[in-house]
């Protein structure tokens, strides 16, 4: 379709212009001081919707940040695609990382610099700019929905209402998703799977007030020292998770898999050394590959008590935090994982300290068949635009909302991501290679084109 | 003496308000943004010695903050005292937990709330206002040096070198200090000993950069998860310290000791109470008392890493710290103590972080003889003031120049301190009951006439 082609060709430099615009705007979901931010940004998705030819765009709001919805219905019985991605971002901390300000897009060696550049501005943006180049030369042969939300960073509290209240309006035959990596422009992948999460943080608090460490140390529990006992508690020595029941619904991957997998090209030294590590570290057992794709884990995301300053002082705290997550695999629920989690902070607490541990949000894992219809025309646009067919791989990260479309729309959901694992998501200088950015626009056409054809 | 009760009777109230004008200077020794307000409380504290009859003050730069030294010299032959305190205070964080403001002292149920009330500001303060109750009373019978440092809290970095400069200058026949607690109002103490300290600061490394904590949690050591594991493995099952060799020079207390420490009042549901917890803690095989007065610890005094924002960010941090100080007793060396645990933190560190691990600061521990001529004059002013004699107790806290002064010197200690353990020192609302500041002006001139006495 060299239509299409000649039309980007024409309009890049705006097509980034606008991405560039779109990523000045710092709508970071957690921080209550983004919210009028977050409304901003939200008019700015439908006004780039409607610009690019949808008919109809409305902002619904919701208990918390609102959900955009745009559509393009050229005719009620041909297919329709259901396009999912956020406008939120991550909050850009720790700034003083940054190279370049998080929201001042920078380009360096033709990668975008820019919190949210990758997740998910600069991949839902390449469905906006798809539907333009469908629309504009007259090349649309299917129906686009966008559902584009602004919680996907806080776990998508407000969506799953709006979708079970909105199914005749959220109707289609897929769920299209831009917000995964493939291993690389030269190796490109597709999700076959997303993990599960379960966010919990926990308070620990000893006395009811700081204490001088001098005067009262080694006769009252250190709200610290007790959680670090209680977080060592939770791996042991091979890596393993302790919590009781933790893996006991893990649907183990069959050795076919295992081996499917062992074949995808993973250089563990390019890998150290791009992550400035001397040694690798998980699960006894398993490949790095697998440890991040098929295995359930628990990180530690934030930890904070006690005088963090410059200098010292002398000080026995009163209170501990952590933030902590679990990723989840197929077969394992989120709800029953965040009990397990809570349960156990609070049954290995002592009774020195009271134990806070709270859900902050929690998401299912999601498995998508390699056989549907979606994930065939996904494989066969990216094998058109870039000369090889996808390896389908199993993603680490989560996208909460999968489940819940597939339970409350019966449809399958497609990863077609054009990000790559080195891309900083959720850490400082997060970039998007302009490259992935246009093959991206190049690809998603075809997409359509063949799903299309394939209904 | 009733010349000295009417005049301080009769100056009460400018007593009092001249103090909080010294508290209302945030003289934070630790924090660099405060470095103008610790000149201008020099300033003031020269002016304070010489308006109640110094001889001359003079301020001493230092790499760091000053150093205030003044005099009254009634005659050579007579004997000297030097009085000690520091006019630096901790840092006020965390702010939040303040009822009022730091620096605006509060007078609430006839305390003073304020950071360094009572450390240290209300209690060297004590000695200026005795001082000018015995000139213009004209009953000086001694010669007395004051050595105000603004070092204290953050390990008296540059005093040593002063002291070892000024041996002249500073020779005197004991040195007072007013920094420590007694039991109560009812039940005077005075310390016998104070703790030594050995101040770290631990960063671990993991990868180099923030990292996705789905894309890469389980594949990549988290340096937070191994940080707690550090940190966990520092204490045993019974509280006791792990580190190979951490006990080894500790100094036993006799039985006699122990039986001795243990006929002082404590009532531990009380003081369970108080600071609002259900347990105490703390190594097996001791007491409360002993735990805090003649054993060992370890202490963790802050921790931090990753986001400890609001909301949830899902991050594998490239980094963790923690803020470790141990507090020691007799014979143990601060130098010794902090290569231990520098080189354990380091020795038990996996190779999948980096582990740097630095001296903040340390201090040794110090005993002082109840037989001194000084500990008697103490003893002796107590009792005239307070009806009883005071009991000798170990205090928990530490300051590090004791040994440093009687090395240099060749001269003891006294501590004898008007504050509470309760006062909430380093903590947020460090208070100071204005009951005790009058007691101890009240007090303090006993001192001079019974040393003067009994030399």
């Amino acid at each position: 379709m060299t239509a299409w082609k000649e039309y980007q060709e024409q309009h890049k430099d705006r097509f980034l212009n606008e991405l560039l615009d779109l990523l000045r705007i710092p709508s970071v979901s957690a921080k209550s001081e983004h919210k009028a931010d977050m409304l901003k940004c939200a008019d700015v998705v439908k006004a780039s919707l409607l610009a690019a030819g949808a008919d109809t765009v409305t902002i619904y709001e919701t208990e918390g940040h609102p959900i955009v919805y745009g559509e393009k219905i050229i005719d009620p019985s041909k297919p329709t695609v259901l396009v999912y991605g956020h406008y939120d971002v991550q909050p850009a901390e720790p700034l003083e990382l940054w190279n370049s300000p998080a929201f001042e897009p920078t380009i360096i060696d033709g990668k975008i610099f820019a919190r949210g550049s990758c997740d998910d501005k600069g991949q839902f943006y390449m469905h906006v700019k798809a539907l333009e180049i469908l629309v504009k030369t007259n090349t649309l042969t299917n129906n686009i929905k966008f559902c584009i939300e602004g919680e996907e960073e806080v776990g998508s509290p407000n969506l799953g209402k709006f979708v079970s209240a909105n199914k005749e309006l959220l109707k289609a035959d897929c769920v299209l998703i831009s917000d995964t990596a493939m291993l690389s422009l030269d190796t490109p992948s597709m999700d076959v799977g997303v993990r599960g999460l379960s966010y919990i943080e926990v308070e620990v608090t000893g006395p009811n007030r700081d204490l001088h460490s001098g005067v009262y140390g080694g006769a009252i529990a250190n709200p610290i020292t007790i959680l670090a006992k209680m977080i060592a508690s939770m791996h042991d020595e091979n890596n393993h998770i302790t919590i009781p029941g933790f893996y006991d619904d893990v649907v183990n991957s069959t050795d076919e898999e295992r081996a499917l997998m062992a074949k995808a090209p993973f250089n563990e030294q390019e890998y150290k050394d791009e992550l400035g590590v001397k040694e690798l570290w998980g699960e006894k057992g398993y490949s790095t590959m697998e440890r991040t794709g098929i295995r359930p884990t628990m990180e530690l995301n934030g930890i904070w008590g006690g005088y963090i300053g410059e200098g010292a002082k002398t000080v026995l705290p009163s209170k501990a935090f952590a933030k902590i997550s679990a990723r989840l695999v197929p077969n394992q629920s989120s709800e029953t994982i965040t009990n397990l989690i809570i349960n156990y902070l609070q049954k290995i607490a002592p009774t020195n300290v009271t134990v806070k541990a709270t859900l902050h949000h929690g998401g299912e894992p999601y498995m998508t068949p390699i056989d549907s219809k979606g994930y065939q025309a996904a494989a066969k646009a990216i094998e058109t635009t870039f000369g090889k067919q996808p390896i389908p791989v199993r993603g680490g990260g989560s996208i909460p909302i999968c489940s819940l479309f597939e339970k409350e729309l019966g449809i399958k959901i497609i990863f077609m991501g054009f990000g790559l694992d080195s891309d900083n998501l959720h850490s400082p200088n997060e970039k998007y290679n302009i490259k992935n950015y246009y093959k991206g626009i190049e690809t998603i056409p075809y997409f359509h084109k063949y799903f299309t054809e394939m209904a």
